[in-house]
């Protein structure tokens, strides 16, 4: 079952870029991070409010090619799609493009899980549900 | 001579929030920086090309006062008036204002100066002009 | 009555230079709050733990000098002084310094206060102690 | 040929955590950029430098496996272990381990190459010799 893709755009600030005059390869991290929890909200999981709850989202895993840097002034589009890796572990594919010209800039696969405050596995109904066959 | 106001909307990212479950302290200066430089394209100075070209935008002060912290899921807006405080030395009175209900976030005012690579001051035509009465 | 002068010593991380190819200038207030909150420590306040216990030191006001910029490959020494502002308030007089050559970097002063969750100023005893005559 | 171990020690800073009240997941890529540029200064590589001789080290591809969070408080060991990819490209093998208790903590890989302003590949003599037989 293909999951429906969630894209954002992001505007690169200044503060992003390093020595190098490109975004610092840590920054597109933050990106990617923004994105999967703005996406999360489309289907009715918050981050913030989770945590407070005692439902942390957590990275298990994290691979990032990176095939070219941004500049100050550029824009990009920050995708993100779902996909199961397990019964307790989710995967989000993630492209950050350039809006420009639709130059990939990132390609990254992210494996969360989601655990309790005691560190136990404990996933959302609301997130299981979007693996279920509709 | 009053100066037009620029206004930037800005939505908080989870990873700018620290333990407290608020903005960091220091992420609100990142919000300013960036008004600063989108407002400083709206009048036709761009930071990253004055750089490569030797021109140097420092920052000489600046003053903040907090009032109330923005949380996850907050948007704001981060404003930006220029005034002249002497002749080589601008200042940039800004404003955070909480977008749901106005609530101020952030009172800030930065003094700046321009630079040449040898550490001359070095005003941009254009900036000077700014200044002048129309 | 003149309170004990600490310091801590930071190396710069490339990571916090921007294209300018200096420390950014948000960079330097994570320098400070760091150095504010090793302080900290050392006469027994967790800023971590308080926060956990419902104590939260905030700031509401901070102001910055910016001497000189610091760069890759520059150690620092950030230096932390207590003051008292009124029976609530507590400020940290605070300079950043050049290891190298005792070039000062940064002049700062940071107003802070203590809250419970409720938002109702809340000066742990310890902190409050720290301005009593010996 | 086995390469030599380079290890960083580094504090956890407050604002590097997040409203789990953990280090946030790209912080702990300024980790081991951070480690990686310091391995670089014991071989006679320094990032800034070559950065101003027009040559870019840059990474291709991280891959982090996170294995348990530091808080505020921990410290820990970020280690660091060249290996040769291909001709044109290198890979630094990282961990962070947290001090107190060795506890595993993140598990990388990261691969670079290195290139002039032009974007064509240019491995300086020092970094290639790091892979000869001694």
């Amino acid at each position: 079952m293909q999951k429906k893709l969630f894209t954002l755009g992001i505007k690169v600030r200044d503060y992003e870029c390093d020595m190098q005059g490109v975004v610092n390869n840590a920054n597109y991290q933050h990106y990617l991070e923004h994105a999967r929890h703005e996406f999360l909200k489309t289907i009715g999981l918050d981050f913030a409010r989770l945590n407070e709850e005692g439902i942390l989202l957590v990275v298990k895993r994290i691979e990032m090619d990176y095939h070219f840097p941004l500049r100050s002034g550029d824009a990009c589009e920050v995708s993100c799609q779902l996909e199961r890796i397990s019964p307790l572990r989710f995967g989000f594919v993630q492209q950050i493009i350039r809006t420009s010209d639709q130059k990939p800039i990132i390609s990254a696969r992210v494996i969360g899980t989601s655990i309790n405050r005691q560190g136990r596995p404990f996933l959302p109904e609301v997130l299981d549900k979007q693996f279920q066959p509709e």
